[in-house]
């Protein structure tokens, strides 16, 4: 019972250390909305999707949401991560990080590609993080965004959906719910 | 033992929970410093003083850490507080809330006064709390302050600290720590 308590301790140290962890590492960093909220706000919520919508608890998967954009977008190092927070989360999060040294395009066609070949853990992360985006999207067009490509992205996104199904029923409805009022047809 | 497994799932969601509310009430906010850092990651770090430096694991302490400065500084009431995440943690807010009608030297010597009187709770968010923010101070003079401004903050900040003793040995020393550097005396 005590290696349950220390687990307990253990898991709101973990998890405000790797709050602390990506909201150091995106601190210069805005999401694309006219407030310009802070980029922390976006993994932050994406770890809440999967918690309070998804039902998901398994610390790993939560702790690789909090990091999910960390080696894309800031100058974090797998090995890093690695170092950090064990070799299980860094390779969540290497599963959900787009290789920047290839065209934007390139990018966007392995997404789609890779999905289903995603772990469990990964293709939570994945469809939590398109969960947020699209909300953010539905919302409001960020700057120097045209409708078409707001269009583009919904298009793009239940491509890659479509392939991570039968991973979490919740958040999958939540989707497909965004993906009829926008009007995309899926599968 | 299955309850204690349930509560650390709920020690996740609570903590993703509370993280998340504090983020988007203070996100149009920044820190003084030049970097112009989201305010999101000094309550952040407050949180990870307690658990890192101060061994603190009891989760109360930490989410009120992070929500710390919302009452004070953002349109949250402490009836919201309440609501969401009960009244302990509400309780604890409402300590280390400075009453903004007041003018601010009142303010200052309220803190000085009423320091001893606080929860032993309350006592580790402000111990955190000045722990944060005269680092934040040794390591950059924040914008618009003079050297004397700071000089003043880490003498009444010294005041407030020495009116917390006995509370967390560690946050102590680390505090004593800084007011020797600075050398500000204290007893
Ligand atoms: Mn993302
Ligand atoms: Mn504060």
């Amino acid at each position: 019972m005590s290696s349950l308590i220390t687990d307990t301790q253990n898991h709101v140290s973990l998890l405000i250390e790797t709050v602390d962890f990506a909201a150091k590492k995106h601190k210069s960093q805005k999401r694309k909305d006219i407030a310009q909220t802070p980029y922390i706000n976006h993994p932050i919520g994406v770890a809440r999707i999967l918690t309070l919508e998804g039902g998901v608890t398994d610390l790993n998967v939560i702790q690789a949401a909090l990091l999910h954009d960390t080696v894309e977008d800031t100058n974090t190092t797998f090995e890093e991560i690695e170092e950090i927070f064990g070799r299980k989360i860094r390779d969540i999060v290497y599963e959900v990080t787009d290789d920047k040294t290839l065209p934007k395009l390139e990018r966007k066609r392995l997404q789609i590609e890779h999905a289903p070949h995603c772990t469990y853990e990964a293709k939570l992360v994945k469809l939590a993080d398109k969960l947020y985006n699209l909300r953010d999207l539905m919302h409001q067009t960020p700057r120097g965004w045209t409708k078409e490509r707001v269009n583009e992205y919904f298009v793009w996104a239940s491509k890659v959906v479509a392939r991570l199904r039968g991973t979490n029923k919740e958040l999958e409805s939540s989707l497909d719910l965004l993906f009829r009022k926008r009007g995309v047809v899926t599968d």
